[in-house]
């Protein structure tokens, strides 16, 4: 199954989604219009909204609580990497500057706060107040990870499951926030919640070692930024970890973080591209992918269950 | 009256927001436990707390709701403080390094955020709403204003109306959103709702003007940063407009904001200092003030009125 074969029983109001994201681009002054439409009208692949609409499949589907709440959970996504690009100084981003280096760190900032805030007003809007506190929560999560992770320093010993307690806050809480939310929703029952939260978890986690694993395998036109751009920004992903563990003899990486040797980072991207490690991560992303596949087949039998179980195929087949 | 005869009517519930705020700091882990204590243990005055529980006193006064309400709006005040001074560059607040400088930027950006979501979530206790669409909206307001300002450019005729739109979104919002929660959780009805809100935006701009002054004709010690500093900063307040417009043959601040030319900044302080300006913009404070009072004139006849009214006073009278 593709993507839009996976997209399609939700497809009618995943249009819904994207044109509730145009409106809010008609806002009321027009530098926060054109920054707003810059990041909002993106083509990004929707994979959150999409969630929140398939997960809300199961019991009452109510798309006049559940379209706002996908329009939210994709604000909230967006609001989370215009500050994230701050934080790690980002260049580019889907092939273009990001909003800090076009606008300046103070316009993304703000831009930041004002998405995060439309979208609080936007699942204020469903009346649900669970949904509303699970919201929340998510962002406290999120701002709370990646603030833990600007405190890492090189201890190889701990590096892997700092990475998955780090992946666990910025990537699947929101994907388990995405599921979880379309069945709080519709009116899911308490097991129905658990597994479907337990599956976004998992496909959350899957999803951000692919996009890892992507940083490195994937060409620069598909991933819209440089190869090996997490390691040139001093971030350590699982690749890198896997490979500090292999080969604690290997000097590269650790005189990278260490010493700051910037000529040698493009040596290192090819060096772990070509190592076992990629494989050794696509296996444990397939871990994660079984994970949420076994969650999802304990929802009931139907069309969007289908596309959640194939969902977990594509994420670690995908190459963008 | 002095502001604890004016705090007295809910002293004892703004003792429990203190001890909210001190709970907030036990976090999960040490830097973000640190950054919390930072800003949260300041002594500030808490002026828009005390606000929102005394206009829970007018009809059903819910310790149980406006607690963690007025905890919410001293968080979201904290937050915003937090990101302003990245946006400013702010090396100093309140006598101590701000936390972009002590911790840097990113830590400071994520700080904030932990921020709005920690005061999100205390707002979605309190299971109203109404009061939780009105907080979501009020952060909207805050930042779109902030980036509204960013765009300013020097036109002399139009910088009054640009400053009382910039200070009615980043601080008569917020005093607005302080009172009409208070008065939304205590179950008022719709015209004491407006009143209340009608005085908390009055007050709340004749504050920010009175700020302005101070920053001006303060003391450095009491002011907690040095004396001018939002000019410095390059920040045009009211003193410097109205200053602007009274002398428009006069160089000296149109050079320093057209050419950067910073050496006669603290020329052009004491200028504005020692001129008519000042009364001038503490008789339009007194103007808002006033507007506030025939506000809180509308309410039931209370205790709590009575400081209402006398807060009004007090804020033109302030001398930190």
């Amino acid at each position: 199954m593709n993507l839009s074969d996976i997209y399609k029983p939700v497809q009618k109001d995943l249009n819904k989604v994207e044109r509730s994201l145009e409106e809010i681009t008609d806002a009321e002054f027009s530098l926060l219009a054109q920054l707003l439409a810059y990041t909002l009208k993106t083509g990004g692949k929707r994979v959150r909204p999409a969630l929140t609409l398939l997960s809300g499949k199961f019991y009452v589907y109510e798309p006049a609580l559940l379209v706002p709440m996908a329009s939210a959970i994709e604000l909230l996504h967006t609001a989370t990497l215009v500050h994230d690009d701050i934080v790690d100084n980002s260049p580019v981003r889907r092939s273009r500057p990001t909003v800090s280096r076009a606008w300046g760190e103070n316009s993304a900032l703000l831009l930041g706060d004002y998405l995060f805030a439309k979208a609080g007003s936007l699942v204020a809007g469903t009346g649900n107040l669970r949904a509303i506190k699970l919201f929340s929560q998510t962002l406290m999560t999120i701002s709370a990870g990646e603030l833990k992770q600007t405190g890492v320093t090189f201890d190889t010993a701990k590096l892997r499951d700092y990475y998955f307690a780090w992946i666990g806050a910025k990537t699947a809480c929101l994907f388990s926030t995405s599921t979880e939310s379309g069945a709080i929703l519709s009116q899911a029952p308490e097991e129905a919640i658990d597994a479907i939260r337990d599956y976004g978890h998992n496909l959350g986690m899957a999803f951000q070692i692919v996009d890892d694993v992507l940083d490195f395998v994937g060409e620069e036109d598909e991933l819209g930024k440089p190869v090996g751009s997490d390691l040139r920004e001093g971030t350590m992903t699982l690749p890198t970890i896997l490979f500090v563990e292999s080969y604690p003899e290997d000097k590269l990486i650790k005189n990278f973080f260490e010493k700051k040797e910037t000529e040698d980072v493009s040596q290192a991207v090819v060096k772990i591209r070509d190592s076992h490690v990629i494989d050794d991560c696509l296996n444990l992303a397939s871990e994660f992918c079984s994970k949420a596949r076994r969650a999802a087949e304990k929802l009931p039998d139907n069309n969007a269950r289908k596309c959640l179980i194939a969902l977990a195929d594509y994420i670690v087949e995908r190459r963008k």
